[in-house]
């Protein structure tokens, strides 16, 4: 850490702040500007807390050196880390596609949308039991009965099932129904929830915070990765802006961003990332070619009757055209799907 | 609700509209324009999800005409809601100063700084004993242990006692030594805790979370009120922006903005609002000044030595002088502290 | 346009406002719902100013029906503009690269950028005489002599000149020297520059503003478009949004959005997009894989001695391997570079 | 400036990056932490870019140490600045309300809206005669007509007058009619208008961006400043952030961090920063508490038969309550109106 001293800081301010350093147990390094005395911290300052000097009136601003993350971060890990699931690898050459409908409604239309989405290759089911909704009025998930049905699903088509867990405690049934836990953009600092799935063992899916930082997604890694669960795929699913048109806005930097920073898969979610079904497959395109690991989509086998997030699904013939451009996109980064 | 056909759609395409909304259970009123055709939708649109419509291709967008919350709104409470403590009423022509460390550290700094805060004419103790910390190898808290801290200083001082909830197993425990169950803003639309405290009957403190709207911090109220718990205070404690001088930028706006679209008390935090203690104080004036009902305020005994947050906390003296200055500001707004 | 009424608005004041609806010579299309009356505007409402009605306390909201632009709309240009230079066309199936500096710094580093985006497949030159800098202080380029330059570096490579105009009455001289005229991001809404280049007759790159909303993009084309020249490239060079990683938020989805709303050619910029080099290759594959009709893309024959932008420059060599990348993905997308 | 080398840089890396250092003469220090090295540069950094060195692979990142604004930093004026206008002083104890139109739409509007501004205490007059708009078919202003009205009213009633210069070849015509230049929210970083506004002597109300950065308002009054313009006021005027609800969000946090940060007087815009009428005198009253120097208010005599921004326009009684709120915030933060 580096602490900027306020312009004609005097040598007895700056030597309170470094008492205060060694008073921590870190050595200083101490630099004379022409216009600012700089002081440098020696030794791992993640235990630190900048506001420790902020707070002093000589101090101009800190400035941190290391980022904070260290499971989650290229340092730690120089290799990718591939996931595996069975015979299913994640974070490899291959892509993987996760899809179904946003909440399990019926057991008609999950079967019919597992089958459809199975056949034009996904891997992966998803659907919500318990779905984090706005308003209170809304359809709130079928709950067990939809673990029940997914589980069904599983069974009839091979696929493997993510979904949502909301609350501690419902952490170990949602394990036992799912391949993948996956963490909504609202609990991705839900720090109860991150150490109930961080001590579970199964692998997790953890969407970005509509409002969360690059940084703040690895630091919410890092709470599961300490607890020693290190099967965590990060997921890029948009990011609320001043951009009405479209329901967030795709952050397609974070892709690269993230697989720079991390060792950790990415995957993307293209329905979430725009909110409108015709924008979907364009950002699906872009989210692979920009180096994702993955994708995440809503398909409904009939998106007019669907209770929630009906504007962002894919019929499945369109998902279907959509995996095969997929396929194109994926051969011309040099993967396969 | 209204759709708005594309331009060019046929009478088939309207057709099917409106024998979807029919088919809901609703009446339809029909408007031909010059460039597009309108759908009106008579009778309560709440239960709606505009998606049904929006996923169909003719449909060029819908809006809303109703606001989706309801117990939370105006048109349902056209008196101020005041929430009783005992003798302390939150929400009437006195306003409530909250105030106190963000965490609580150990014995010492919370009972000094909350007698400190005490003569100032604070009326209630803030300070966490279960934190939110971005980072697992931050300061997490005392938990169990800082509760009663808490409670011993109540008893001390006659302050009442606010502090964060961060679980929903966790609220029978906090409530047992709060007065007021505090929802952080990275919790505001943890909907499994929004229920546990609706179904409790302690007064909640809902902070918005730093990238909500006004609207979903109302949505979020309308979760705990439809639980049946009634006394809930609305927190303005500033919202994420493009600016990174200041922590937060404070969204004055939302002050008379809360004040008209509901009938709940709104508090204002000028500490996380701007992040720096050298602005808390203006800031705090002019959140009064806007028609706050109340503040929350961080205040510590020792900011240098804090264990989190030290940057925005005022010391005793600092506070003592906003104190003044509040009550100058009150005055001016025909209100008292 | 409509109108929606405060709940218990009465008769009178409902006839008030129709009254000033008529006075505006616009017809009434009325509508009594369950909890509010509605009232609709018929014929073209894109002369209206909503806050007539806005400032009514009986109002609550108004509701824009049609979009504000027209000419620039899809509406209007059903088939894709494509705008012919010469032997070049932008916004064809064909993708368009420009490539330069930043800044025309020197004689030197200009035409030896120019001879290696030109081998490796550029058509067009970028490359700023005159540069918008945030800080006085700056390089602020070296303005006529930098025309020349470029002029010259045409004249040896056979590319295009695109390039910036600050001040409506240069736009003569730069006009005298480009091909293209770029309105840069910070002008995108300095009015009088847009009805300069409106005016004149050459092809512009309007850039979107990184505050602008995609409507407001698509009205400032139409500034341009309704002063008679209907030469105009979109640009998406990225948005100011709260993540701080990278210099700017690439709005992938503004590609396909763009498309959707409009008959205008769409560029992406994936150097300002994302402000870091590393970041500019998958950035580049993701634009071009979501719909983009070209791209601009910083190079720079020696970064570390740039006299601006240098971080988001690539070297030749790497812009060389970003064209064999391209090509892939406009093959996969069923287009050629 | 400080550069935070990557983990593992070799010591020829290093030395690279000091070379580079000395070739644009300045001194080096160098400071090797545990797990990265770090290099300061001693010497005045303003003129330096941080790309320079972040486009070299084995840096990490950069940061300065210095704010890039002089002349406009509290260093340079510890006393507050206070501009003269014959007998009215901007920046001093008393308050400065500007008060008027949006637009000047006709020698009647602006007459009576004028009279009665200044009736209420306001001391100077607001109303554009350039108007810039977002819709190519909106009203664009009088022109000239518009300032000969101005000029009028302000003869008939004493008060100073306020208008916008959009172009830079019309700021010799506008200053001869205003008392005060205005530069726009849009064009905060058209730079070439803010060197004509920086050559002419006349004193400047320079809106914020409403995406621009604390610091980026700081460097576009240092341009004006660096050419010699030293009556510079700056205003804050509403961000764009994600709220709807409200037309832009007023950074409350602005004013202090203004005053803190510049000697430059400081005023608040309400209208713009809401756009909604009846939260324009709560906000006002925050910005006088939060510190401002003084109010721009748009009020209208017929706010429903505006040409512009009838919204967020007063009328002129409630102009006439909000002055007798103002007075008594003032005078509890020490201040006269």
């Amino acid at each position: 850490m580096i602490i900027v001293m306020k312009a004609g800081a005097s040598p007895g301010e700056v030597e309170r702040v470094t008492d205060r350093i060694h008073e921590l147990g870190y050595q200083v390094h101490l630099s004379q500007g022409t216009e600012r005395t700089i002081i440098g911290i020696i030794g791992d300052e993640r235990p630190l807390d900048p506001a420790t000097f902020e707070v002093m009136e000589s101090v101009e601003k800190t400035v941190s050196v290391l980022q904070p993350f260290k499971l989650a971060s290229r340092d730690f890990g120089p290799e990718n880390t591939v996931i595996r699931l069975n015979g299913l690898r994640i974070g490899g050459s291959q892509l993987v596609v996760m899809a179904g409908p946003c909440s399990v409604e019926d057991r008609n239309q999950l079967l019919e949308t597992a089958h459809a989405v199975k056949e034009a290759g996904a891997s992966m089911l998803r659907g919500g039991a318990y779905k984090p909704r706005t308003s209170p009025y809304s359809f709130q998930g079928l709950g067990l009965k939809g673990l029940e049905i997914l589980a069904e699903a599983r069974e009839q088509t091979g696929l493997y099932v993510v979904t949502e867990v909301m609350a501690p405690d419902k952490v170990p049934l949602v394990a036992e129904y799912a391949d993948v836990l996956q963490i909504g953009a609202r609990n991705m600092q839900n720090y109860a929830l991150l150490h109930a799935v961080g001590r579970s063992q199964k692998p997790v899916l953890l969407k970005r915070g509509m409002m969360s930082t690059i940084e703040e997604l690895l630091m919410s890694a890092e709470y599961i990765l300490s607890d020693g669960n290190y099967n965590v795929m990060l997921c890029e699913r948009g990011i609320r802006t001043f951009e009405t048109y479209t329901r967030n806005t795709t952050d397609i930097n974070a892709i690269p961003a993230l697989k720079h920073l991390s060792h950790l898969p990415v995957i993307g979610d293209p329905s979430h990332g725009t909110g409108k079904w015709p924008l979907v497959a364009p950002v699906a395109r872009a989210l692979v070619a920009a180096g994702a690991d993955g994708l995440i989509v809503e398909v409904h086998n009939d998106p007019e009757h669907a209770l929630s997030d009906g504007a962002q699904s894919l019929k499945p013939e369109r998902f279907a055209d959509l995996m095969t451009e997929i396929r194109r996109i994926a051969e011309a980064v040099g993967r396969t799907v």
